[in-house]
């Protein structure tokens, strides 16, 4: 079998070391040199050739700047002769640029596929894109993971009595169901309605959440204004309080102030998909989806199957344990 | 200006008519061969050196045939020296295959955007996908239409007192809701929930539809079955009748039948998208498309804009009109 | 060595079957759904991931259903990460369309090859093409299996006294003469003239067949229309009687009760290339091909060479072996 | 409509001349410069930026100057923004590497043609392709020209009593056979038998030749080996005397001399497709194929039906006019 | 003739508003959005659809914003039906990025010029990239201008008596002698020594500067180090002054500063193909290259020759004009 | 591992055969045919099924027939299923034409870099291309080995007192001075002037030669006119005798006779990327790559780094030992 070989970008070189740590494989390095004209060069500093290149690279903020540096360690290991490059990006922001929702604007997500695709990777690993249909902008494989089964651990060891799943968003309920189904627990969902051409508000609350503890989830939180819209329309409707849950935990702007005052969060749970805000934060819990991610790595190195990861947590990939609903 | 050429595929010759009909040009004569292998040969048979040839064919039942064929005419086009070819689907079947929601499946939405730009198609036009992200699975340009202004235009004639856009599902809530918009009713959606690994059933409906009369919109019905499923919950809820409303109309297997007497449908209306079902239906109304087609056909090939058609029609093209909003 | 992983299309679970017992692996599970859009979806339900996948489907009548699920199988393969994806393609229909013989025709022939490379295909292993020229028209590597070693195997058991070896078409009768070769037997061949610009027929036959035994072989027989022809032809020119052969025996329309109650025929040999009609038929002989794709899926992946298969059997692929002609 | 801008390679600049002429164009200037180790390089010497480019370069011997040389100009074509890029090649040698007749071997009339359109060609324009098939090794359109209308032509004029034609290969009489209809006479051709592995000789020729003249058609005449083979046979079997056509006369080796003096041979007729040979010889007549072409490229440039050009002279291309079959 | 429609990044506009003056052409509107997770988004705000679209974007700091606006334009045109879409690069800094001098590097400038033709680019029109063969790394037509002629026509006013053209580099002295000859002034250069493996210096001055002038030419400054380090080899070799020209005056870091104040420095030429610094610098003059852009841009749209822009400017482009040299 | 293969081309088998005997594998045989139409055609004679395959064919004299008969193999070992194709090109004439220095000429360099890329190799293996940035002209990965440490192991065991390292051209010096600090001499340089618009001139030496020996460094030397001047330059500046060193000595024309009889030239020095000039020559001396080249075909084929290779031989690989300076 071939070797190995994992190296990081320089955006959340954390998650790349706990990976390697759980998939026993040193992280090689590598480095990444920013010229005087701000050109970015890589140097992959562990030999290539022959080998399954794994290049462990969130596309998060500054966005530019990591989306180029992944590209720029994809062509390096292409150059240096890799077997097979696997993309992990465990974050794809450019995800969320994935329709024509205005006369010519570009569609960012197919064309950062179409570039990763370019530079020369064979294949990507990534987790919870924006939607389902954004997998088949790759005309390479994609191995796409969930961290919902990872999210429903933290709140299997908490009291779920009177507690209902809230989707911020009529229109992306879907997973919100699968995870409330994960903790037996009936969902509701924020209904938004567009109040001017560049204003949309979420107006009602569809599902009984009443004198209820919310567990709200998102797949990504950036500036963290439909997250606070949400919780004064979940009070308004009698909600007592909620858990905030998501993939992909940016906290741009002002969210880590906006969201760590507001009293109806009792706590905020996110993932290790982007690197942690700097700012202290007492109710923000991070969990570790590097677990889940070695497992992958492992498991795709030695061909075997990734589908039977998700047995009883994301029924989209395997229907779920039978004693999951007794 | 290069001359315009139309052909039409064997699926839906009625459309193509009308769209040439609309557009004043006549529709070129073209050769659909089944040889005794059953494999299928056509020939064009009017000259398309040099010239913009659209060649009309909605991807319909029967499917794979209708497929072939026009990926063969797009060959033929193409060998044939067009300059210029642009594919026209209104009615696109495979957009549906557009995610992996099980273990190694196949992606018929990308494998099928991807066989009609391999066999040489410059462009695509077509209308009401059946998510809009399948835009991005194209690498050529799409002109993505929607009949959601001809469907409204059909509704604004009537007295809408007490009248609510149904959504039959929860997830894909966005499109009724701009629908509701353009006629200024409210919204309300099925919500579905899974009763075991291979049924899901509507359970409940969220948005007040007591005493009222639904509008149920959905981009494409088949057989049917879900539709029944949502009048029975309707009817649950207090809605007091239904008329439906859907882009493409296959009414497929023992669709008709089972529309055609539910005694709470007042009313089916479609477009021609798809043709016509054979059986008689007097409640069953149809409205063309084939004007809006002409127009996107003329514009293309005038290089005018085909954004502005969506001028106080589509939300997602253009901001609507302000005296839809007094 | 990567595992190898067998899978089969609908059109002829028969064939794959028997390949899989000459080989002795298992052949794996796959679903194959219909959509109620008719749609199809494929799913294979083994692991494929760094695997050697064989996919096993003639493209046989209905033409396009077999075409388009071996083009889903190819892209649910390559979407779960198939090292290596072999299209096993015992009958290719669409060789025939190899040519453009009027004017802005398709030619589908190249339109399948390049389908079948976009869909991530990285090699075809086929027999007998229409033309050799069609091995050309792909773009990735052909291992081209011949069936008239095992055709002549059939006859060398029987007295071949006063027996020629007849090609329908003075234009193909290069493998005529070395099927002819391997039986150490003359050769003759049927010769076209156009009566009008839509009728060709056999005026006449080049060689001595009076007063003997035929062996007509053809390579692809559908309505045997033209052996029919071919059979009144020989009788004219004294011929006694005809076995005939053919690679691929389609059978369409009225070919059984033709063929079956022809005076002339006394046998009909043909492979199972493609599945045997449906009616009975006395005089048709039907030898297998399993164990020689068999031998090729194990050279191919045992990595040895697929040519020296054809030693003493091909000529085009290999000199004669001495014994044969002493 | 875009300007025409035509040049020539260095192989065959007559033809190009007479092209131009027939064409009313003038043949703009370039420059093949060969350096000091051997690498040729192509400097085009008049603008071709939006223009229609035309590039006149039989490939021939020596073979694969010609080809490189057409390679470069298609490249400066392109580095010099042509809008079309129109490769003109009367003859393509490497047609006749068309399949896999031997283990392990290249077929370069495929990867000749993968250059071509790497390079940057966007059509090619060509005469009399050793197979017909050889079309379908191009992924760009095609535009295939016949001679045997100029052939025809010839011979029409002649007393054609007790004449035939022959085609030196039973294997592929079918064009020898269109031939004979634009005459109105009868077919024979020579048939090939393998004396051993290396060796195949022509033993007998099918149809009656005795006491008649023959004109015997070939597409491509190299060293003339099986032409004089043919001649001994034809002589053998009764025939009197024999005038000699092909399109492609390119009398290689001792070819000149062979034919020049054998007994049989009364004429010897081709077409300026390639350069004539330097030696004298009386009974060659060339007739010019540069009217076709120039017709040809006038028509593309115009966006007007090549397939007409071929009305009552290519059966293949259209139905032969009723006046030729009275 | 199509429309023209120019666009501009947001990376430098005033040099897009110079280039649309000059051309007589008005600059259309565009809008680049940041969305929360740093991501960009375009929209192309006028009609493109048949039309060829120019978009101005120098790859300038910061480099990676400005690179990715540019592939988001390319992309939107693209969707937008662009006939042709011509990158307008004036300054492209992954140029420097050319070669592999050191194991497992990036190819910066091969990878963005792959990603400019994956996005869907026509053709690029540039200035002075840093070495001439980063022209064949693009896969498409580039027109490659030069600021030689607006340089030297800078100094053509001027006093040249004593003066010396010097090249920093010995190794890429060929531009400084081109610009040598148009001003007919002697050559010299600086020699650099690797005194450790991270550490180049300028050690000699080869060719005559004693008690001369400098005018020291360079196609891109960006932190002025090597500037400064051949200001002090000039004076230690006895130059008396000097004169600093470049094409991309860049001026990162502390450039500015260093410059501004040197003793040696009489005064600083640059073009604006890059945005002017904004500190206050008395020495600094900049040559607009606009009209150059302008003239390129409109010869590309009406089929006219760009080449003959460099007559007597740029030997590399056309042999310099008599008058030069007399 | 895959079982390794090798074969060679007929432009230099002797190389082809030092390199398989340095590295243990016997050199497979192959056929190289030219047809009667001078096309040429490939049989590889040994089993290339899922091995890795090296074909070791340098592009020189005939440049045009040794380019093709790569391309050729390249074919025939993809049509033959090997594994993986490396190009093994010691010496890459095509690399000269890498800029476009002239108005609409063909970028040879580029062209054939696509060009073998297309026919289906997968890497290449080379020495020394004439620019570092033709490296970029390939989509594939390239190992580009250096002669110099083979150049200066010649020179080391001789007396280098008063010795000065000289390149001929200014523009190029920066392998000759890499090549100098291996051998610890001082460098210089040929300064060229255009006398004419075709007559350019070396008028200058930069740097100190009078009174000591030159070792001259160059790429290649083809009809050696350029050293010839070199020499004559050296002797007006005092220089006393000269050793010429070049990695590619093609010596075409008159080379032999002019370099052999020069008397400043006391020694040539060159490798066997090429083949030896056939007339005898006293001062010629050959040292061999072969062993460089087997050593990076089993690093490669082994998946070890070749950049190693380099240690202390190639500053551009990696840092020199420190024991070169002491």
């Amino acid at each position: 079998m071939r070797d190995i070989v994992v190296f990081s970008g320089t955006s959340h070189r954390t998650l790349a070391g706990r990976i390697c740590n759980a998939l026993g494989v040193p992280l090689s390095p590598s480095l990444t040199t920013r010229f005087s004209n701000d050109c970015l060069q890589v140097q992959l500093q562990a030999n290539c050739r022959q080998r399954d290149v794994y290049l462990i690279a969130p596309v998060v903020p500054p966005t530019q700047e990591s989306l180029m540096e992944l590209l720029l360690m994809i062509d390096a290991a292409k150059g240096a002769s890799a077997a097979q490059i696997t993309a992990v990006i465990p974050h794809f922001a450019y995800a969320r640029s994935d329709k024509k929702d205005a006369s010519r604007i570009s569609m960012g997500g197919r064309l950062v596929a179409d570039m990763i695709v370019a530079a020369g990777a064979h294949r990507v690993l990534t987790m919870t894109l924006h939607a389902p249909q954004v997998h088949g902008f790759f005309s390479i494989p994609v191995d796409h993971l969930t961290a919902i089964g990872i999210l429903a651990d933290h709140f299997r060891a908490q009291d779920l009595t009177d507690t209902v799943v809230v989707s911020p968003d009529l229109g992306n309920a879907k997973t919100a169901s699968q995870f409330a189904r994960l903790l037996r627990l009936p969902v509701a969902a924020g209904s938004k309605v567009r109040k001017a051409d560049d204003k949309v508000v979420i107006d009602m609350i569809v599902g009984d959440v009443a004198g209820k503890k919310a567990i709200v989830l998102d797949d990504e939180i950036a500036t963290g204004g439909s997250i606070v819209e949400l919780m004064d329309r979940l009070k308004d409707f009698g909600c007592t309080e909620a858990a905030v849950a998501c993939t992909h935990g940016l906290f741009t702007g002002q969210a880590v102030e906006r969201l760590a005052n507001h009293p109806m969060i009792t706590e905020m749970v996110t993932t290790d998909t982007v690197p942690r805000p700097h700012q202290s934060w007492e109710a923000l819990q991070v969990r570790s989806v590097a677990g889940l991610f070695a497992e992958a790595i492992g498991r795709i190195h030695a061909g075997e199957s990734i589908s039977s990861l998700f047995d009883g947590v994301d029924p989209t990939h395997a229907p779920p344990q039978a004693t999951l609903f007794p």
